[in-house]
Parts: C-alpha cells; structure tokens; sequence
C-alpha cells in the first residue's frame, strides 16, 4: 500500500490530485459495447439492465471484454460519537465484536462474499476499542470514533482528511493489486444517524423523511433520533454547497474513507459497487465534490431505510437489487457484484449470430 | 430416468398421482428457521427477502440446514404451429438452431448457469426438426411442434399427457440425482404468443393488455399478434376452470412440459424457480391443477413482457429481481437461484451472537 500522508496539508493535496485525476467517460466505448451486445445469440436488448452493465463495465475499463474476477469489499469500521444521544438499538462495543466477527467469518459479509467470490478487507478507520495483532485486519485508526455531532462537529479537518486519504490509499492498493470490481461495506453502531444528517442537508429533504429505524430501534428512539439529528444540523450548520463542510460537521470516519475510496477507485478506472444507506451517503458526498465518479458506480440495492432513495436520486442511479435488506457490511454489493460479473461475461463467453449460425431477425 | 407412461392413460394417472402427492408445507419449519434467523449476527429481519426464501426452503426441504448446491435449469424447446400467423421476429428454424447452441455452450443462459454453478439440461419436447446423435440433448419429442391455434387445438389430447409425463419423468429424475434447487427455462419460436393466450383466459385480462413484443416484433407485429391470440381463444373457447383444456388448446409442448416438471418437482419436495413469461404461464396452469404448487415455487424475475405481472399476481409471488430482462431460455432462473442459494448458505455459515461473542439488542 502507498504511504499515507503525513499531515493535513498532504492529503488535501492528495485529495486534490485524485479529484482531479477522475475520467470522464468516453462514449464511443459505450457503441462499442452496444455493437457487440447485438451481435450475441439473442434477441436485441433482451437482457435489459445487464446490458446497460456491461456497456458501462466496458467504457469504465476501456476494455472490449472487460472481466470481474478480481473482487473485493472493502468494509470500514468506526464508531460515532452520537450514540451517546441512545440513537441504536444496539451498544457501541457492537462495532468491535463486530469485526472480529468479520475477521472470524462468521458475519453476513463473509457468507455473501464467500458465495460470489469476492474478497472481504475489513479496515479499522476508526474503531473506538483497541485490537490486539489481528490476521486480516487492515490497521488505518485515525481516531477512536468521531464526536457527538450533537453537540459539534464530528471530525476535525485533519481526522476529516486523513480517513479521505486512508480510503484512497485503499483504492491505490486495490489498482496495484489487479481489483476489477471493488465493492463498498461498512460497520458502525450509529451511523444511519450520520447517513440520515447527510441526506438531509445534500437533498434537502426533512429529516423526518430521511431517517429511519437503522438496526430496528423502537418507535420512541425513532423520535429522538430525527431530534438528535435536527440538533446536529443546528449545532453545526453544514453547508449543502461544500460536501466537505458535510462530510466533517456530519460524517464519520468510515463514511469519509469510503468517499476516498469511491473518488480513488474512480480516478484508477476501477468500477464501484454502492451498497445501502450509508455507504450511498458515501458515494452522494464523492459525486457532490467530483461529478464525474457517477459513471464509475452502480447502485447495489434499495435498502428499506427511509432516506436511501432521496440518496439514489441525488446520485442519479437505479438500484440493481431490491430485496427489503438493511444490513450494511456491503452485503447488498455483495448480491450485486455477482450479477455485475455475469453481465461482464456475456461480453466474453456468449456465441455470435454468425459463429453459431443462428438466423438473426429481419432487419 | 423412469421410463415414460406407455399411453394416454397411464400418463394422465401419473399426472392424477402426482398432483395428490404435493404436500402442503407445515408451518412449524418455517418458523424454525425464524428462529435460526434471529440467533444470527445481524439485527432482527435485516436481510429483507432472504430471510422469507431462507424460511421457505426450510419448510420445502424439512430440514433444518438446507443447501442448494445440486442446481438445474430444465431449458424445454418446441415449436409452435402459430408461427404461421407471422407473429414472430424470427423465423422458426431458431428454435432448432438454439438447442444447438445450448449443446455447444454459446447462449445466455450456458453463460450464466456456468456462472452460478448451475448445470443446464436442454430438453426437445417438440421441435420442429430432427438432431443427429448429439451430446447432452435430452430426447423426449412429443410431436414437431403444435398445430395452429389460431386454427384448432395446439395439442392432440395425447400429446399433451405426454407431454406433462415427460415433465414429471424429469422432476423423479431430478430428485434421484440429489437435485435440491431447480429453474424452468425455454426455447420455442412463437412461445410467448401461447402464454400470452394462457394469460388472457386465466387472469381474465383483455388480450392486448397481456400480449407484448416477444424477442422484439414491431407496432405492425404486435396488433397482429394481439389479432392472433383473440382468434385461438374465438376458435377454441378455452374454458378458464379447467386449466388442461386452456393447456391444451392454447399452450405447447414446452409449457406442458415445464408444468408437468413444476407439479413433479413439487411433489418431490424440490423448490423451483419460474424464469420469466412463458415459465410463469406453465406455473399457473401447474397452481390452477394443484394450488398447493404455489408453496414450492421462487419467481425467479420480472420480465419486460406485459402479460408477466398478471400472471405473478396469478400465482401469488413476488418476483426476487427486476432486471428488466425478456430473454427466456431460463436466464433470470439462473440469477435467481444463486441468490436463493445465497439464502440457504446465510442459515447455515452465519455466526451466532452467542458463538461470535456478539452483544444483542436489548429486547
């Protein structure tokens, strides 16, 4: 893995440069792959949304007969200062057993992941608990969880800047390693609170709309959390037109390293795999500091939180999933990534009208 | 394989056997694996539908940890004597042209079964042409194809018993092989004009709101084919309560076939996944012989035809994907099932909250 940035300045330059660095498209890659798609043994069009994957996998890749083998979730853990305000269902030391959970195997990412052939690099970027020497673990704390955004902003600029490097450190890596299709994860009791506030402040929506049960908090703790979250917008006053400004009064660590790692994967042309509500508040924040990641994503799933489809619009993409899941970890992208790859190979591995001799439609 | 009924009427008692043996699921396993479910590391009902399909095996298998790894699609072809009418983009000759391609591994949905692990089994129940020895084809033609519905029955009675035994004669197959998990697919010029037939008497929906554009037939195509379907229902008054006479008249070979594979399956205890239009018209004629079917069957996706989601409402499932997809041949089964399977490795690899040392939500 390159080396992290030593300071703020750095990894805002870093940053900067990544920004920068991200393509746009070229659209004659898309004819391309629309050509070939219409050459396969079936009917034109009919494998509707994977053709729409497959002619985006091509122009990401710039590859005729790009390939998805090479796959890995990347699931960031960090704890957030809100649940002091009793807005989980769950206690904050659920995080950590959590990911030793992950390290063991035994969670819902790892069975998903084993199943699709995707591996699972689970990442402390801000964990709040200590862990010992852990096979596995991606070590890359920047702090033990953020603030009680409550009362103030959840990060300082430097923690602010150092997750975003840490993320596109992550997604360098990932370029070096050969990664063809990554996917984002995350674990964190809380937040759905940060996701809720984000959602709120880019899309405009009210709070009340955008935020919902998270793990299944009760009907009373829906309540406080909309108040804990109106209280966190007051107290910060983040401003909708600078996602930074968002991202640290609101955020969380693992929400900014997966914004690095989205805007990073981006710039090395490595297609993104969007999963829920939180890792989309991720994706809002990347595309609202450089539009053109966009065309890198594909939205995994439509969680059942309340504020997801606010997020999926603002990001401008249709979910290729929807099974009523909201278990984050990046088990939607998990389902997604599979299907994403199978789009991928019926670019390489389907027959020709004319290598099958199979008669086509009359024009 | 068990050899096929000798006569009309041993193959209608092998029908008449068959549907008194579908069971009925007991309740009780479904809500043993709700309580696996919630020991698991992840909040209460948190992966949405792969809980209810993880349930459902459960109660189909009865056993506590199903697994899915033994996986088929059945891709049944015939042809269809209303290809006379011009209601197809493609000539007829596809269909036997198709099977060729599914033996030497060029289509989708090779690609996608080799994808998900799923091994394909390509049935002539009917085509229209005749094949020379060839590897891996399963031979069990009933006749070249239907006659003309537009004109009289598709079917001879004899031929659609047939038809149905073969069906079932691979389901026993199936269960013999260890199959636990199995799709419907199809390949049959002119198919989608039968099940859109099938649809308007069994739903009771106007024709032109349940036929569609099949592999992509123009405006001038569709009202023909819309001209076409009302012509088979004025000229055979298929009566909407006996579903073997709406089979009979105005299904085919394949659908009967599929039909007869999804009551065998079922009687069986093997889940079956419906693919798109023409397996979901072979499944409700199945549901209108025994409802009971319905309890053994996952709706593999919705399909783009218009005819698709009258007949989901028929049957009662919810399709698991929304690809957008119109291909048949069993290409969205494939999706569905690796999903599905997913499902079943969640009861069976997941971590407890006990064994992961995990802390629950206070209740």
């Amino acid at each position: 893995m390159s080396p992290l940035p030593k300071n703020q300045e750095s990894a805002a330059a870093l940053l900067s440069k990544t920004v920068d660095s991200v393509p746009a498209l070229d659209p004659r890659w898309l004819e391309r792959a629309q050509t070939r798609l219409n050459q396969l043994t079936k009917p034109l069009g009919s494998l509707g949304r994977l053709e729409e994957i497959a002619r985006r996998l091509v122009a990401i890749r710039e590859e005729e007969r790009p390939h998805c083998a090479d796959k890995a979730i990347f699931t960031l853990a960090a704890d957030h200062g809100v649940t002091e305000e009793g807005v989980s269902a769950y206690p904050k030391t659920v995080t950590q057993q959590m990911v030793l959970n992950f390290l063991s195997g035994g969670a819902a990412i790892n069975v998903l992941c084993r199943h699709c052939g995707i591996d699972v690099v689970v990442v402390d970027i801000g964990v709040d608990g200590t862990f010992e020497d852990l096979d596995g673990l991606v070590r890359m704390k920047v702090a033990h969880g953020t603030r009680n955004m409550a009362l103030g902003p959840a990060m300082r600029e430097e923690e602010m800047y150092a997750a975003l490097a840490a993320g596109i450190s992550l997604a360098s890596a990932a370029a070096e390693e050969g990664r063809t299709l990554i996917g984002t994860g995350e674990m964190g009791i809380g937040n759905t609170t940060a996701a809720s506030a984000i959602t709120a402040v880019l899309t405009g929506r009210p709070v009340a709309e955008v935020t919902g049960r998270g793990a299944g908090i009760d009907d009373a703790g829906l309540e406080r959390k909309a108040r804990v979250v109106e209280k966190a917008l007051a107290a910060n006053r983040p401003d909708p037109s600078r996602p930074l400004d968002v991202l640290r009064k609101v955020g969380g660590l693992e929400i900014a390293g997966l914004a690095g790692l989205i805007l990073g994967a981006s710039a090395r042309r490595i297609p993104i795999v969007v999963d829920g509500f939180i890792s989309t508040s991720a994706a809002a924040i990347a595309c609202a500091i450089q539009p053109r990641v966009r065309d890198f994503l594909f939205a995994a799933h439509r969680s059942s939180e309340p504020g997801h489809d606010s997020l999926l619009e603002f990001i401008g993409h249709k979910p290729i999933l929807d099974l009523e899941m909201r278990l984050g970890e990046g088990t939607g992208a998990a389902l997604a990534m599979t299907l994403i790859e199978a789009a991928a190979k019926v670019l390489s591995e389907m027959a020709t009208f004319s290598s099958a001799s199979v008669s086509e439609a009359p024009a």
